[in-house]
């Protein structure tokens, strides 16, 4: 510090209070601070013993649905063990949550970083890396960060089942709903999951019967609404995820189709809605809590230098076959086959 | 901290290392430097400037249900906005998760605690007061800690509100499911509305339509079917909870009765899942977002030291009318009433 505030020509508590993020110091002197920060290479984590990290951040983009508290309940459950705190954090709100994690990696107290769905897209990683704060990347989004390590479930797989399920049930005509159109590495590793099915059964890909909403109830209604639509319309659908196939169900309502005897319907996650739905949904398990208690792991891990044993890890996805599927309906067992 | 040291005859950094938790420390004289913490009173936090809290902390007794990030979300906007860290963390897994957050009143990082969904029944408020941590309970269970801050909903109207609209449609035999056995105050004040509507209404109360379960999905199945094993069956079900609303879904479903058509059913909660379930369901809001923010604006003006307008806040709750109630069946419509 002493150099540093030497370099930058301010004193020591100056140097100091640019690093808690204090607000009272005057923007020039800041900059220069923390070009000289930089140049000097200050880490404040290496004056701390590495084996007693303080506190890790997780991060969202937001915080508005069910499987968060999944991912949190299995990350809770590593760092209270280790005596470390858990500090939840969003993006949606501007920069102070970001700013408050970087004061905290300044001032050594943030042992490290879970950016989770894709919030793993932003700079913050890269920032985070620069000082020495070890961060793990939970189901990244559109484009992993190469240098970071990352946590998934095994969705190519996961997909490939749900899609040989319905193939095995004697369907023909499975539509499909993404649930991203900007192209999420989950949703690419699953559509590339029904696609190796559908090919693997001698099934032609019909584009029609492939929609591109969003990860939400609302997109899952509309979409499932232009499938049924179809002249020509699927008597299976699967969803990448659990709300996809709520919505699915609300448009076979709106149309009088019973689920499963006129259509069947797979979603993707395991959220505790899919067993309550009516009928209980058949869905591929993400191990959601242990995906999180695994990051919370990984991250203390780096934070007391150990090493990984991979840089990318991705968990087990299994089928859960409930009451949303079953064989299509007599008169389409042998119809409807583009090809 | 000079003065605890002489008199418990110890050097600085053993009181240091004390109030740190430091597991190094002997038991005896962990034990004697406690004692004369005690006895002088010493408290961190009074060494810190009252207006820069740095954590809170809100405790749950499980992490496990959809609702808890909506609370989450809703404490975040406001601690993220001061620049304070959410630390989020649960009970059941053992002591670690208290022993955690008493090391950080004692350090004076604990800049106050939420003890949300009947974790305020532990004695930990009690022991955060003797350190001068502020405490605030949201949604308290059993008993309300008298002596602490109190966040909840208007359970008493929102269930009166159900259970009027619900006499408003025609219904006579209104069933419910209060989803709490040990009592609960959110259970009790509901019931005590859904009794208030009965009566100003003139509609004598059968104590067989009343069915105590538990706030659960299974419950809800297992309290619909003894419902609907009735001689004289309720026409309409008031679950306590959405996930018990669900649960009567799926009751329903499995006795074929169409909803709302044969069997009208409303919630409480209004979760997102209120919304995807096929049909809508109607249920009554509770503004959890707001009180979580709530809770946290709270704790945060008692760590400054600002006066509360009142130690215990309802907020309002509201019906949400969809598509899960309606008029009685025309043969049910004058029939059933127990007078």
């Amino acid at each position: 510090m002493a150099t540093i505030a030497r370099a930058a020509g301010v004193s020591v508590p100056t140097v100091s209070r640019v690093l808690s993020g204090d607000d009272q110091v005057a923007a020039a002197t800041r900059v220069r601070v923390e070009r000289m920060i930089d140049e000097y290479g200050y880490r404040a984590r290496k004056t701390r013993p590495p084996a007693s990290p303080e506190l890790i951040h997780v991060i969202y983009p937001r915080l508005d649905t069910a499987w968060q508290v999944e991912h949190i309940r299995g990350m809770e459950s590593v760092t209270q063990e280790a005596g470390v705190g858990l500090i939840v954090s969003a993006l949606d709100r501007g920069p102070a949550g970001k700013k408050d994690l970087l004061r905290r990696a300044h001032t050594g107290q943030a042992a490290g970083a879970i950016l989770a769905a894709a919030s793993g897209d932003t700079s913050l990683g890269t920032v985070l890396g620069q000082l020495n704060v070890p961060v793990v990347t939970l189901d990244p989004g559109a484009k992993a960060a190469a240098n970071l390590p990352t946590i998934g479930a095994a969705n190519f797989l996961g997909a490939r089942a749900a899609t040989e399920h319905l193939v095995a049930l004697g369907h023909r005509r499975i539509g499909t709903i993404t649930g991203s159109q900007g192209g999420l590495l989950c949703s690419r590793a699953r559509l590339d999951g029904y696609r190796a099915a559908l090919e693997a059964a001698g099934i032609a890909e019909d584009p029609s019967l492939i929609r591109h909403g969003e990860f939400e109830y609302r997109s899952g209604v509309a979409s499932a609404r232009q499938l049924l639509d179809l002249v020509d319309p699927p008597t299976a659908i699967f969803a990448f995820s659990d709300y996809i196939a709520l919505g699915v169900y609300e448009a076979a309502r709106m149309r009088g189709l019973s689920i499963p005897g006129q259509l069947s319907v797979v979603g993707f996650d395991d959220l505790p809605a899919a067993r309550w739905a009516s009928p209980p949904l058949t869905t591929v398990r993400q191990p959601l809590q242990d995906m999180g208690s695994l990051a919370a792991r990984t991250v203390l891990n780096l934070a007391r230098r150990k090493a990984l044993e991979s840089p990318r890890m991705e968990l087990d996805t299994r089928l859960v076959e409930r009451g949303s599927s079953a064989s299509p309906p007599r008169s389409d067992r042998r119809g409807g086959v583009t090809a």
